[in-house]
């Protein structure tokens, strides 16, 4: 399992654009899920493994609303066996003239304990997804049902999601600024990392919110800050 | 005339989403005003018959400001022409780079007692369009005059809105997630059923929330759900 | 220096839109950033003349993130550079898919004294960004450091911005429909005419909302419109 | 009748370049038909008034393939009814996903004399219609049947077309750069105007080859430069 | 299987557009693989089972060029396995930033004997796919190596490919207008009504170059129309 | 001067795709001038050192067709200023609704001795540009003046192409996959492994034609390739 505890808990304190920068130093440059942003800005930040959802373009034979009687349908039964603590993460191939998914199934996956739910397509009844508890991330709003341009085919396997590439248990977080993928072997140093970081970032904003100017400050090539930063911490106990 | 005032009432308590299922179940997987949505999320759900505005390409020597000076002018005529109780529908090509209204011609529209206007463009003046009890939607706010990019050329005819089809009289249904096109002469049979709908929506919303899985409950495959949903109903009178 | 303090201070009264025909009148017809709104609606108008960035695309090699070692880093730079009144503009080429600043940069441009800044492509940390009194505008959120897809590579030269030509010194205005630019030598007499034009459409929107029809009154095509609009502003003093 | 004999001879001489700065200068900015070219390059001018034809979004339920036993269908009646010497132009909205026509519409246009057609759509059958000497301008090819997408709802109305005004007896002119729409009232005008410009652009052409530089050539700024062309006129009785 | 011998030979005798036709009329809109062209028009139909390879966004760390030292790498595998007389169907996701394949991927696929290929990104070495018997179909070129953005993830799995649904063992049909995806289960019946539809077409392009109206003819609302057309076939011996 | 004539000679036998898989190997992903193809495909390849143009969007008071007669107008300028053996780089923004260069421009730098053009823009008179020798390269043809949405205002300086980076300089090579751009420091070690590369591939091309499995031999994973490939490169003197 990639994800531990400690490093579920450090990772809701850190933001997608701190970690971001501790990808790209390690040669990452497209673990963003372009395009989705948060359906309700200022939840707490969503942590958690991801579990996939393939859909493919639908074939209208293939896809009337009678398919949903079949208690197998890759679409609902994912939203039965995502596990608690997991993020549903949707491949909707950038699509969102069709939901990914509505007010229902992701009332059902806050109801087993999911972390939050992703897609590079858009969620009907998106007013009532906002208002849940639990984080949600899409491109835009879009009525329709899913089978209108969407077939479920494959759950839990690899996945593209707005241009990321996501791996089943791969880590995915997601604050106001969208969701980011963290390769599952990585979660836990990018974690450290980004404590780190973000200890030196606040140190940083509270600087510059006194005047100081950014050259020297950040990054701290300045003697003076490295001096400062190492007080400022041992009085936030950080 | 295709919406009667029940009729109308009715669309007023159900959404785009159950409304579009209940098209699909019809064939009709189009009828979606695909990237127009809200300028203010939260506003009573928008209901009335289609009044349309056809915008084409601007012409430079056709569209000096002066032509308003002409009280024929086909953008101002039709903002005075559109019956109260409608919805006004602006075909603009999907270009917001200029204003398809401002909040002069809109505030008028609700005045006259329009019940809400959508264009696949954009409204300049979008705080003010915002603020409005009349619910307006669009792709996003543009500052430009109409006269950069459009102009007005026919009234009420048949147009595309956001790669919808829709004809005068059609009835339009505006909420969060959007406005969708119910064809005239459906407009009754759509109401009826999305009530239903809605009601067996609002009952699985309450058992999801209770803990039900979805398998046997959405849809319901199982007996118990269908005993339950009676009981249901009649205790809430539904 | 092309902007005064009552050009200044009049051009926070009136909005983009009315700047827009204004600008249209003189035959401009491509001032207005496209694709760029406010991350927080509802802030004062932004005013201040351009102080340009401009980001090419990034080579790997030219930007790992020791480049931020460099006082003399161009984007770093800039941010020290832009004069206390002045507007931030950052050439993105469009491309919201990496950062072109953060909340750090922001705040120092905001110690600073600079009047907002606007990217055509987008902001990380927008939740912070977003609650700092100066005013921002972009596309969408973007978690990824810039130096993912940009370079920093001029300072203070003509740019694009949102398809908008912005030479340095150009006059920004911002507000909840966007920023537009008004070429430096126009800016006295646009914030004259805007003003003009503002106090007559307070005055119609005035009348609309008592009930007045669109047609002679906007414009004034009637005698009466005029009688009536000479004595409201002897009234309200405009 | 916007389109004498005469002009349509001069126009066959010309480029669309050429006439595309001929309007210009008079302040016209959009006459191109944005994104289409043509299906085989390299046949003569097409030169023809503007017949229109708009197609909607289609709705599923019109729009079977049994709609076409009726003569009256407006696809079919423009085909009947397009003037010879015309150009058939259609308004696709700029979506080729479905066929604009086919090969059988587009050679039945050739048996009656048009003069060629244009869509910002796509032609199915394509090399069919490739093969044919009338020419023919699209943005690629389509295989599906227009009714896919498109349903036919006007005839000879004004339109946009690759986001230009095209307006019934507007002059088409349309080479391997693609079509641009010349205003009917501009015709003669610009046919003249346009025969200058081509007489002094082949003499410059001609220099350049000859390893003129293009400073004091292009444009003539140099008396040299008159007093050759001059000679040149005379000598190629231009 | 689905793709008998005779069903084969008839496929190769129609045409797409004609295909698409038949299959609108069974309800299916979306089976065009839309925006992929041939790289050299006028090659023979292309006509065979789909054999498909997924392709997900690449993630640095996986896909350095030492991947195809791997035997059981899924591009190379895939290779070897596409049965001779199968269609090679790549789903890259719309993006053409990077190669699906280059020439000598699929100079092998030729001389095993596959029928053709098509992705909906680009091929790189284009000119010399282009120069091969075996049909091509992409979006455009594309240098780069697929690693660069493209993983190859899943052998003959469903997929979309141009927003069209592949099933592995449907029927690809490719011609000068794109290819067509035929679900298995109809080819033979498509392959019949395609066969007589194009009859019926090849006369009527006859009737049409002899200055026949289409009204009446084409559909074939007169009885003239008919009478002509079963002589015709006796005539043609089709 | 970064390319020698060794330098130049080696880059004219290789591929843009074996150079874009050497840039790979070092760490390049974004060298390509993405949507850039031959404005006539089968040309010799191009070779040569860039030397850029860059546009901003044009503001309409600063642009009439009166700018031209200035001698020092910067499209004017770089036209007489590119070197001989350079390659012209033009940034046009991706924008190709007017054109980047027409054919008289193109003739003038084919007499000077450049090496080509290449524009994420369009060119008018594109049937003449095609014609040269010299090779030329665009996204597609387009006949407004650049006026129309372009300004030229920088010479020679860095800027983005196809969302690739160039630096004045760097070594453009283009062939009919397109344009890819080397940093100027790697042309020469770049132009080496090329030529290593593309003997080999000229091998692995004759061997898949005779009929050999890629797996050992694609890359040499097996001993006998490199057995036969040294053999080959003897009798072949390579």
């Amino acid at each position: 399992m990639s994800l531990d505890n400690a490093t579920r808990d450090k990772l809701k304190t850190v933001s997608t654009a701190t970690i971001a920068t501790a990808l790209f130093k390690r040669g990452f440059r497209n673990q963003m899920i372009q395009g989705a942003g948060p359906l309700r800005p200022g939840k707490p930040t969503m942590v958690g493994e991801a579990f996939t959802l393939r859909y493919m373009p639908a074939r209208e034979d293939r896809n009337p609303v009678s398919v949903f009687l079949n208690r197998a349908h890759p679409q609902r039964k994912a939203i039965e066996e995502c596990p608690p603590g997991a993020v549903f993460v949707v491949d909707s191939r950038k699509d969102p003239r069709a939901a990914s998914a509505g007010s229902i199934l992701v009332t059902r996956l806050q109801a087993r304990g999911v972390a939050g739910i992703v897609t590079d397509g858009g969620f009907r009844d998106a007013a009532e997804i906002a208002a849940l508890d639990m984080p949600s991330f899409h491109v835009r709003p879009s009525a329709p049902t899913n089978l209108t341009v969407h077939e479920a085919i494959d759950i839990n396997v690899p996945i593209g999601c707005g241009d990321a590439p996501v791996f089943p248990g791969d880590v995915i977080v997601g604050d106001d600024d969208g969701c980011i993928v963290i390769p599952a072997h990585l979660a836990k140093e990018i974690a450290d990392e980004a404590v780190e970081m973000t200890a030196f970032e606040d140190f940083v904003t509270e600087k510059v919110k006194e005047g100081w100017s950014i050259l020297g400050l950040y990054p701290a090539t300045e003697e003076k800050t490295k001096v400062e930063f190492a007080a400022w911490r041992k009085a936030k106990n950080r």
